[in-house]
């Protein structure tokens, strides 16, 4: 059988560090998936003034602080895009790309996404549009598909999606386009709407429409909603309770994703919150298990 | 009219700390007030693993970076202890002693008290139980009265009460025993219940049982029901929601005083966010205020 972990976090900014450190104290098997920069947020900060202990920091420094905490621990960051987390009963299944990572319990830490959806996204979900072009392509074979590109990681799904579909657009919605296949066709152009009947056929944007099979919107996070299925939501957050569990048994949320503030230490304490929880939900299915081993 | 704050901190360990400093980012007038130390148990912890900046710090060293992030935003602490908050409509009179400080919006981050009530001691308070000698003191003149104390902070408690009570019985709950007037008596014993009919009448103790009219319980901090006349608790916690809320409208929480788990970052967090939506509903409130008298 495959690895299986105890927690699987999914995100690292602060509420995603802050819950692998506590797990790590905690002796459980922890996995860390995030994206390059953690917190490209705090990255980009140029004084923190409200993180309690420190009176005044750089955004970077602060940022380092926390990575090498994480390091300190020996906990290895893998840089994977999270695709999808499916409750399996007594498991997770978490895909990033063509890998599946097994876990009793998940944390999900993943932030917020600035980008609202754009109209119709929501509706051909599913019917078309899709949000990993490496998990779907093989239904887009030899038919045409639009990529919004919400960060150069939007890229590399339209050179893979170039070698298998009949016309690819890409609409990079970002600054600095990188290298794309010759049969790319880049579209400099804001996205409007989707349309369609059964199934998505007709991306919108400000001065043109393509017809299309498909369209796959890349961003660095994918929305939670879509990320868990069945995930009970709050408006655009995660709900959950004090405790910081979702409506899932298992799964837990930590941070921005789960509502305002949208603050660093609210963040740190929430990922501490949900950590330690997911400690206690492991451990007392370990022990119900040994129970079954007994009594049956 | 006497001062009035934007928003009151009660207590100073690192939830209260956390709400201050954020008050004052946020330009709210705020008082602080917190015991000697604020956190002991900070103060007595060896090494702390687990808040997310730090990977080993000592307890100590900590304890000194949060209150030198206070003092370096001009916060001043006022060492006193509260002995209740009473929700006025449109104010919170907070007492400490003979004082009383006036605030729009009150945060509660006393901490969690680990000694557990002695029997009868909920039972008979109002009725000769009390937790503030300096505010009952009057009632009990030239009547009998012991003093539980849990903290060196009892020994002036009761050199006061010995001034104007026909007898004082001291019983100290800790090492060291500091001055007491000469006509304190000490009784070095456990206490076990507090016995009555109408009004408490006997301190029963492991070894003795002493005749009274009143007995003062004096800790460090006052459990959260008896602070705050009509607070809503879940068990020994207060209750709040996500955003930190009570039940009374422009009061917070935070801390270990709101629930477990009983952490620094989860305290810390929990702080920013109550002190977040408390600057949110001081804010609402002159808005209000601004409507009312335009439009009256």
């Amino acid at each position: 059988m495959d690895e299986l972990y105890d927690i699987a976090v999914i995100g690292c900014g602060p509420a995603g560090l802050s819950a692998a450190i506590n797990c790590m104290i905690r002796n459980k098997k922890t996995l860390l998936l995030g994206v390059d920069l953690c917190s490209e947020k705090l990255h980009k900060s140029p004084y923190i003034f409200n993180y309690l202990g420190f009176s005044k920091i750089k955004g970077e420094d602060l940022r380092q602080a926390f990575l090498k905490h994480t390091e300190d621990l020996g906990i290895i960051l893998k840089k994977q895009k999270t695709d999808s987390v499916f409750d399996m009963g007594d498991k997770f299944n978490i895909s990033c790309g063509e890998q599946i990572y097994h876990a009793k319990s998940a944390i999900i830490a993943t932030g917020i996404s600035y980008g609202e959806p754009i109209k119709g996204e929501s509706e051909y979900l599913g019917k078309g549009v899709g949000y990993c072009a490496t998990c779907d392509a093989p239904l887009f074979k030899g038919l045409d598909v639009a990529i919004l590109g919400y960060s150069p990681a939007g890229e590399e799904e339209a050179n893979f999606l170039a070698e298998i579909c009949r016309k690819t657009y890409y609409i990079p919605l970002y600054k600095n386009l990188g290298s794309l296949a010759d049969n790319v066709e880049v579209v400099y152009d804001k996205p409007i709407e989707i349309t369609g009947n059964e199934r998505a056929a007709h991306l919108v944007l400000n001065n043109s429409k393509l017809n299309i099979d498909g369209v796959f919107i890349i961003k660095d996070t994918t929305p939670p909603s879509q990320l868990v299925p069945g995930l009970e939501m709050d408006g655009h957050h995660i709900k959950v309770n004090r405790n910081m569990m979702t409506n899932i048994s298992g799964l837990y949320a930590a941070g921005d994703c789960t509502g305002k503030p949208y603050q660093l230490s609210k963040a740190a304490g929430e990922g501490q919150a949900a950590a330690l929880n997911a400690v206690s939900y492991v451990d007392k299915m370990k022990l119900n298990r040994s129970k079954e081993l007994i009594y049956t």
